[in-house]
């Protein structure tokens, strides 16, 4: 695999997401509740179509699975998209939404990207390399201890009653937690600013692109068993700055059942 | 009074503070956890010790009454300071923390501004005109029915135990919840994005500069028995985007008793 492969194209799917997303942000959008009572918007739409058509483009061959509009893993390279990560975020006003995209070979996520269009910030990463934040390349902390860990999580709504006090006792033994990140925490802890992330319930859109951000970054992603991640994984997600905190974390969720 | 009496002022302490809070954004800044376990940065400091110099240049008579450094309401006006509001989202990184200044005069918030260093905005509001942001009026959102509302707020961690589930309550009558705000969800809901902010255990800091904002752009905002909020207001508040939000909300929170 050459080691830029995907980069080039991760950077003009994000160029081009970027207006179109801005153009709805805090305009007169109707919301949609789905099925799963999750809202979604045009945008979310929009995006996944000019997503699809670029990857169209470039790589007619491959497999595309997206978050709005379906679709299963490929033989090749299958393409794993979430046009608006943080739609409740998107749709409350608040800046802290992302477009993401990963690249899967062999059930291995090989790229991924978040882009977050109102700060104008990519994190980037191919396997061959370091993650970078538009173009500099960034590292987890070094936090190895949960007493000085900064956690952050969504929401408590995205939990499952019996999973959440999981989650809780977890937090209450780290220096701070921090709500509402979706995306944008993952990146925080890649970037090195946050230094546990703990999700619940998320689709495979919403952490398959992040396993090479974090990876590229210095960090650790699983599920709560500690397991790695695959696209059938049920969706409960520990992502951690170094091995040593996440095994400190694992303590406190793998006792969780389904 | 004149209606722009203190704006030139505000807007020069948002302009004035921008470039020091930025300096210490994501950077190697040391955070000391004070005594009711919140944490505090350098910025904090600066940011105060700034916009008193600024406050004492414009308007010597003034008592200052900040987070960081204390002081109490004077006889002439008061300039209520909170230097970092989010100071745990400037801590992990993200870009949702601002500047809150308030001025209070016979006890009535006259003017407030809600500054956003990254993303350079500023809400700003004197008691005789309209809340702008970057100088464009903005207005409440027209929502009437608590089922279609979104409601923010920023951390269960700020409730106390017993006041949790009041939230809990509302929440669940909501269109849809979103975590992590801080002072950004007030901006929100000024600026028509989200229509139900609740809060527990804040300062006077936290919640008087926002008055003007949110009542200069059409919302309503008390403690949760629904009675006005002043500098000795023990820190619940629920603000909404108008009075007929305000009368279903206070439906859920008017029985919790300290």
């Amino acid at each position: 695999m050459q080691p830029t492969k995907y980069t080039p194209v991760l950077q003009e799917i994000a160029r081009e997401v970027r207006p179109i997303v801005l153009r709805y942000f805090r305009s007169e959008l109707s919301v949609e509740i789905k099925e799963d009572n999750s809202p979604v918007t045009e945008a979310d739409k929009r995006v996944e179509i000019k997503i699809r058509e670029i990857v169209a483009r470039h790589f007619p061959q491959d497999a595309i699975c997206g978050e709005e509009f379906g679709g299963e893993p490929g033989d090749a390279a299958t393409w794993i998209i979430d046009p608006v990560d943080g739609t409740k975020a998107f749709v409350c006003g608040f800046p802290l939404f992302g477009t993401l995209t990963g690249i899967m070979k062999n059930s291995r996520m090989v790229a991924g990207m978040i882009s977050v269009p109102v700060t104008d910030e990519l994190w980037l990463a191919e396997e061959s390399g370091a993650t970078t934040l538009n173009g500099v390349a960034v590292q987890t902390s070094r936090c190895r201890s949960l007493s000085a860990a900064r956690i952050c999580t969504t929401s408590p709504d995205d939990f499952a009653a019996a999973a959440w006090p999981y989650y809780q006792r977890l937090a209450a033994a780290c220096q701070m937690q921090r709500m509402g990140g979706g995306c944008y925490a993952h990146a925080m802890l890649a970037s090195g600013h946050a230094d546990l992330v703990v999700e619940y319930g998320l689709g495979p859109w919403d952490f398959l692109p992040l396993i090479p951000v974090v990876e590229g970054a210095g960090g650790i992603i699983s599920d709560w068993a500690g397991q790695p991640l695959n696209f059938h994984s049920r969706g409960d997600v520990l992502v951690s700055a170094n091995a040593e905190l996440h095994a400190s974390a694992l303590n406190y969720l793998r006792e969780y059942r389904y």
